[in-house]
């Protein structure tokens, strides 16, 4: 029993049972949690660096939430430390024609972890099976058959060497509203802003069915979902950057042995 | 008259003008000089999300040099304190059969950075225009006609929004001894050493010179090279993060101005 296993995703899971407001992550004054953040990202480098040097295998955090709810910022804290090197972000947005013209794991596939690599996608695979089944493009048979893609292309990247990891950042009704009104209202907000995530909004509920029903489809031994409560942007990172950590920490990526006939060489 | 000019290539270049242990941006202890480089990063940081924000223009930043130059530990520091988000890393090696059955230009082409970006290319196109060169694999009037094909590309680049910046590192033989030396004998790095490093250090001259022709009829007014002096590490990084942050200054990224139909808009 970890600090995590209550908000790993099991079958008979309910997202109305978890908090977006709760901290389980969250201990000490501000200054130090800002201070273990701040621990966590060095060492989550130090342990990147590791599985460099090993080269064999990889590392996928997918990321996913409704708008505001922390994606860029969880990107930004968590590798706060990390060398650019070694982490490579991918955003995915609305897709595009030549996207819509492939099966939808297609733009997926092409931008998986390499040997040695940590990939974080912000918005992933998920969104084909939240906004068309919010939108009714596609019907529950088609649904069910994406869950099963989806989970049969997890367990190829995990069967060949990446650890999938998956967050869900999960905050409230009214604190979205609070984050959206802030982007309206400060000027260095508001090229964030878009009028679409108000029409999105307004499909709340409908959102969080999708979201429970296909997090509780798709968590599996090889690519579990976690509901991070996010409510708390330093929680949201504390809690994600431990969760990778102990990821990483369990994974014991070390340097290849050092090699004997190596021994003695002297460059001229 | 900025201090970057002495190092930056004009046509009568000559690499053995510049001494790889000069450090034009050393000042002060060494602990004000790794403050001055935090201080740096955290601007570049500030900068290239303005540079995100402003969502049109694009920076690309080159790198090259022999091996151990340090281009790895360029993007480690440079970078230390900015976001994966906007910041992507291609890393060019010995190009793929499929690489092979294209332009050279293509694989590069392929990862030029988006709007808001800020690319860096460990190694790139400047590889073929050496190692062939170097190797006898393509004669003077091929090497004439890459040089200007990399021309045509980099003002392309120029004028679709991309601001590109070229980095050689600068380092000596002396100072490569002692690095692939080091890679040797110390267990933690042994994963960094490859034999045929020391097949390239014996073509050092041949090496140098490629560089010279190369930077030389390369370095136009769109896309400058500049050499840096980089036996000490801490200057290396010093300049380049300067070099990077007048960059970005002098594009004077700004967001958007706000929306003026925005302006009482309750988010409900």
């Amino acid at each position: 029993m970890t600090r995590f296993d209550p908000y790993r995703v099991g079958r008979k899971f309910r997202l109305a049972d978890i908090d977006p407001a709760d901290t389980p992550c969250l201990k000490g004054s501000g200054e130090a949690q800002r201070e273990q953040l701040d621990q966590l990202a060095k060492e989550l480098d130090g342990l990147q660096n590791l599985l460099h040097a090993e080269g064999k295998r990889k590392v996928l955090l997918v990321l996913q939430g409704m708008d505001t709810s922390g994606k860029d910022g969880t990107v930004r804290w968590v590798f706060s430390r990390t060398s650019p090197l070694g982490v490579r972000v991918a955003a995915f947005k609305a897709p595009s024609a030549e996207e819509l013209a492939h099966d939808f794991l297609w733009r997926c596939h092409a931008v998986v972890p390499r040997t040695g690599e940590l990939a974080v996608w912000n918005r992933s695979h998920y969104e084909d099976v939240l906004v068309p089944v919010v939108e009714g493009w596609i019907d529950k048979a088609e649904a069910r058959r994406r869950y099963a893609q989806i989970n049969d292309f997890e367990r190829l990247l995990a069967e060949t060497g990446t650890v999938v990891v998956k967050c869900m950042l999960h905050i409230s009704l009214g604190e979205q509203r609070e984050r959206l009104q802030a982007r309206i209202d400060e000027p260095d907000k508001q090229w964030k802003f878009s009028r679409d995530d108000l029409v999105v909004r307004k499909k709340w509920g409908l959102y969080q069915r999708a979201y429970e029903k296909a997090l509780a489809e798709t968590s599996t031994a090889h690519a579990p979902w976690f509901v991070i409560p996010a409510d708390s942007k330093l929680h949201r990172n504390l809690m994600i950057a431990r969760l990778l950590v102990k990821t990483l920490r369990d994974m014991k990526p070390r340097a290849p042995a050092p090699d004997p006939t190596l021994k003695g060489l002297i460059v001229e």
